[in-house]
């Protein structure tokens, strides 16, 4: 198909489109004429992939280069390709990222994580992300272990073998990964809203005036 | 106590104490001398309950004022509280907080937490969230409706009807305030690190090449 059409396909603007050609994150068309190329459903794709890293997960174009180069390595397994994925997500700002983290909450995190029985690099960034929650509770005063976050492990575990199932086969890299990332950006949003509405909804049943809102039915 | 022990209580430096006394976000101590007053349990409490708003919540400080507010007017249902700071918190922006939310993902949105049977305001802003992960999913050519959240509502309720068996009871307001502001914002982020921490794990699991980790085990 010709750039316009391609446009139109993945929904991204011609200029974006020259951009991303120019900065070599998208692979030429085949050339046709001196100025035309063709382009397939792999630009498609790759151009939906990097509209996911810029615009969902908020990459820079060197994040985002670094991320299809590990995803074009054949050498490298999906897993790592989706590590690196994660890796270039964690480095966006999250409440509590200004706040430092002390060496005893992260060395908790690393023991509750080891008795989760969890396969996790050393060097994860969701590590010291968990240290800085715990650091922070104590900071407030709660004197509370990793164990805190028992619950919430249980939760993640749960939702984290269930993504994985629901992803491509790893023959199909370019689609898994366009998933992963998407996935772990947009549900994570998700995840954050849907956690608030159900904390309204559990609250509207246990504390709620009688005349506020609908009786506790029989379901809870 | 003197204000320099509760300082050291609160670990709140004195200065950040005295801000609170002139906003009118911390209620002036017994007057002992022409310059001393003495404080007790009540203001190590709030002064927690300020500093979980103001530094984790990241709440300013007029916001911080309302939701003291609502919590210190006994006409008010705890349920209402809580909403109160729940909706404080909900300014926050998020990743896809600046993307448009279309007419139709919210109508969607709306029908599936019905369907849940989940006692939710219209207004509460987690609906245009989530209408916004919904909307940005179809935006990147995923042809999904909302049901697609399914298993993460699932994960959300059982969290959600969890943690408010946790507050202690209506009676305490401040603790229970400050215990749903905090658990609102730090288990957000504790729950979104676990997420990534599963996912790494149920990747290595699946994807990692045999001599880059240990084989699954039994357990799965």
């Amino acid at each position: 198909m010709r750039m316009a059409k391609l446009s139109e396909a993945a929904s991204v603007p011609v200029p974006t489109i020259k951009y991303y050609l120019r900065e070599g994150l998208l692979p030429a068309g085949r050339r046709t004429a001196a100025n035309q190329a063709d382009y397939g459903e792999a630009h498609i794709r790759r151009l939906r992939l990097v509209r996911a890293l810029v615009e969902v997960g908020g990459l820079g174009m060197a994040t985002v280069r670094e991320v299809l180069a590990a995803m074009d390595d054949p050498r490298r397994s999906l897993h790592d390709v989706l590590g690196t994925a994660h890796w270039a997500l964690a480095g966006r700002s999250t409440a509590t990222g200004a706040l430092p983290v002390g060496e005893e909450a992260r060395a908790d995190v690393d023991r509750f994580i080891d008795e989760l029985g969890w396969t996790v690099g050393p060097e994860a960034p969701a590590r010291a992300e968990l240290a800085r929650a715990l650091a922070t509770l104590r900071r407030l005063g709660w004197p509370v272990g990793a164990g805190v976050f028992e619950r919430y492990a249980q939760a993640a575990d749960r939702l984290g073998a269930w993504e994985l199932d629901q992803l491509p086969s790893a023959a199909c890299r370019p689609e898994a990964v366009e998933r992963a990332v998407v996935g772990t950006v947009v549900f994570e949003t998700a995840l954050v809203a849907l956690r608030r509405l159900a904390q309204e909804h559990h609250s509207a049943r246990r504390f709620a005036e009688p005349d506020a809102g609908p009786p506790p039915d029989a379901n809870g």
